[in-house]
């Protein structure tokens, strides 16, 4: 019957044998010869079932089951086998190789389905190569054109076009993926967070990936000898920062609601000695949420801590704003399909928000997206360390294969 | 009649002529060419007034003038002329000038004086070029030996006594400094920082030289994902560094009393990055106060902040003991003669610590101290701006005669 955790497992062995750096890590750059051969064995392997292989713009892969009735949109899954320099041996796979089974019991059991399924595997979302995230999934969706594939080029100056090509690969399906011609997109993807193992919840369904902001704060004040400035006399830059950064965190744990994270990540000082009170501090301030007008607010509040901090500490300030990328929200009819489907099959679920970006964050201009998030064990993820334990994604590539079917049939 | 301002300006106009480093500030290094010619116009100031000169253990320069009873031990006065690299024209030569003053005033004048007065110039105060403060004053006092002479070098490997021999100078005088030969020391120095202009004070008397302890302190957390890492589970050094840093603050302002100074001068977190969580940090903590007691209660309330910090927020910390120079008390007898001499002069004086050592917190192993402060413009030092009103070292020189002839009489 149903899903066959043996051969995920297997699956998973597979594809991280093709491994550029064994025993440190799984490194699978797109388009190296370790990821030809692994998206080789997805192609063989998908094949098999039936399903009709075409390389698509952007060099991804994309295996076809027809469906029953001619010329209805597609259902989507899939996700990447490219990696991180000694990343792990989930990201990306675990949802490429629960896919494949999803087409394998489709096909073995011959479960109807009107609508066409696609498998896909979408090339360079990490960017650890062409120094850009989502390649594919962006210049299938018609984002990037051809000439930024001639343009982005890896470490030794080889463009992306030239290295699909050097690895083998002709463009077969030259169409731009546009709306109607997928009816939706489930990615099943590792949380590469804590928040799943902490709840004990299994399955993690994601309503959106958040929307960042990111900017530099300065704060200049007054550097001074340490032992002959009395605390009264003193314009510490520190001092002020420390507060502000105090401050980023209560608001985003109170006022916010705790659903907005924010972090300061980095801080430096000047002089940034033992014995100087330092006149200039440095650092970043990332804010992300779902919703726009959340991340508006809470940039409002820590502006308003900086203006409060720097006139009663006769500090100035600068902001350097750095990135601002609004969320994105997912299918909110795909996300009740795979909660019904959990629902049905007893499986526990929670309603999160993707802290990271994925190819369903690209996916959503051309089609409903839903994704599933499996456990990340200790959050640990880019990393040799990173884990999820095989029932959960036993449990997701069930849950993955119910929500396909309803959506297909 | 007494001090002539004009000499003391134009003392100071022709000590800096001699300057390594003209329109950048002064650079005086000991020993070098500006710095012997410097030092050679102030022997040759000093030998007008019938002053015996003799160059010291260590370096030092001194001129006696001999007083009416023999074998009494002398009063001394005097300051350094050596300077930082691009340093300010105040610093050390504030001080050298008023008591050659004090010496021309006293000779011309006939003061009667039964102790012998000695003008000294100490060498090497700043250690900007043996990379140790205080050399001369400390060889003078058998603190170093000529070793230590022999073994602390310069930038070009040159020690400090071939740097003296090469520059001329033979120790005339070979005898190690010790209590009963000096009566009392007073120095004149700029204050270096905010309190007498802020108060609008024209002296400060120094009551002592803050200790200093200097520790380092790690914060060890956990390093996440920014974006996937929600605040109620995240262990970030940073944000547990900031509290304590505000803390620092907090205790000196408030439990401490004000006396109390600590700064944070140094911060750095790792991996330093905008859109991770930082999981270690690394601080600096200077705490100074003239009170080794309040010393220890200010280091330990902030062990205990640490402590809890770290223990609420799930970090663990380590602490790096980095310096531990105990406080020096000046004479409080010769605090009062100053105090009684402003008094009867009618000068406005405040009684304060000094942050910077001196060679004035030397000195108490072997005599009774006392120091002059004057007001340092906007508290700049050690740089091109540091600036001292010729009339606030008009009111310091006549102070510092008013004392010295008390003591010396």
């Amino acid at each position: 019957m149903g899903i066959q955790i043996e051969r995920i497992a297997r699956d998973i062995e597979i594809i991280n044998s093709f491994n550029a750096t064994p025993g440190r890590g799984v490194t699978r750059f797109t388009f190296s010869e370790p990821y030809m051969r692994a998206r080789a064995y997805v192609a063989a392997e998908l094949r098999q079932t039936g399903a009709k292989m075409v390389t698509t713009l952007g060099g991804n892969l994309c295996g076809r089951l027809e469906g029953s009735t001619k010329g209805l949109p597609s259902v989507m899954t899939g996700s990447h086998i490219d990696s991180v320099l000694h990343g792990g041996r989930f990201d990306g796979v675990a949802g490429v190789v629960v896919a494949l089974e999803v087409a394998r019991v489709m096909a073995e059991q011959k479960l109807p389905h009107r609508h066409p399924l696609d498998v896909v595997v979408f090339a360079e979302e990490e960017g650890s190569r062409f120094g850009s995230v989502m390649i594919g999934s962006r210049a299938w969706t018609g984002t990037l054109t051809s000439d930024d594939l001639h343009r982005l080029r890896d470490a030794d100056g080889v463009s992306y076009a030239a290295a699909m090509a050097k690895a083998g690969l002709i463009v077969e399906e030259e169409a731009v993926l546009k709306r109607g011609m997928v009816k939706a997109m489930i990615e099943l993807h590792i949380e590469q967070s804590l928040v799943l193992e902490t709840k004990g919840v299994p399955i993690g369904i994601v309503e959106g990936i958040n929307g960042i902001k990111q900017f530099g704060v300065s704060l200049t004040g007054v550097s001074n000898h340490a032992g002959a400035t009395p605390m009264g006399l003193r314009h510490d830059a520190l001092q002020g920062a420390a507060r502000i950064i105090a401050a980023v965190e209560e608001m985003a744990v109170g006022e916010m609601g705790g659903k907005t994270v924010a972090t300061v990540g980095m801080v430096s000082c000047e002089p940034g000695q033992a014995n100087v009170i330092p006149g200039k501090v440095q650092f970043s301030v990332d804010i992300r949420d779902l919703d726009t007008e959340q991340i508006d607010q809470a940039t409002r509040r820590i502006m308003s801590v900086i203006q409060t901090t720097c006139q009663t500490r006769g500090l100035s300030f600068d902001i350097q704003p750095r990135s601002d990328t609004p969320p994105v929200r997912l299918s909110e009819e795909v996300v009740r399909i795979i909660e019904d489907t959990a629902r049905e099959q007893d499986i526990k679920t929670l309603r999160m928000p993707s802290g990271a970006l994925h190819d369903s964050s690209i996916l959503p201009a051309v089609t409903e997206v839903g994704m599933i998030f499996v456990p990340s064990k200790a959050g640990r993820s880019h990393c040799p360390e990173e884990e999820t334990d095989i029932e959960d994604i036993r449990t997701g590539a069930e849950l993955l294969l119910g929500s396909v079917s309803k959506i297909a049939c």
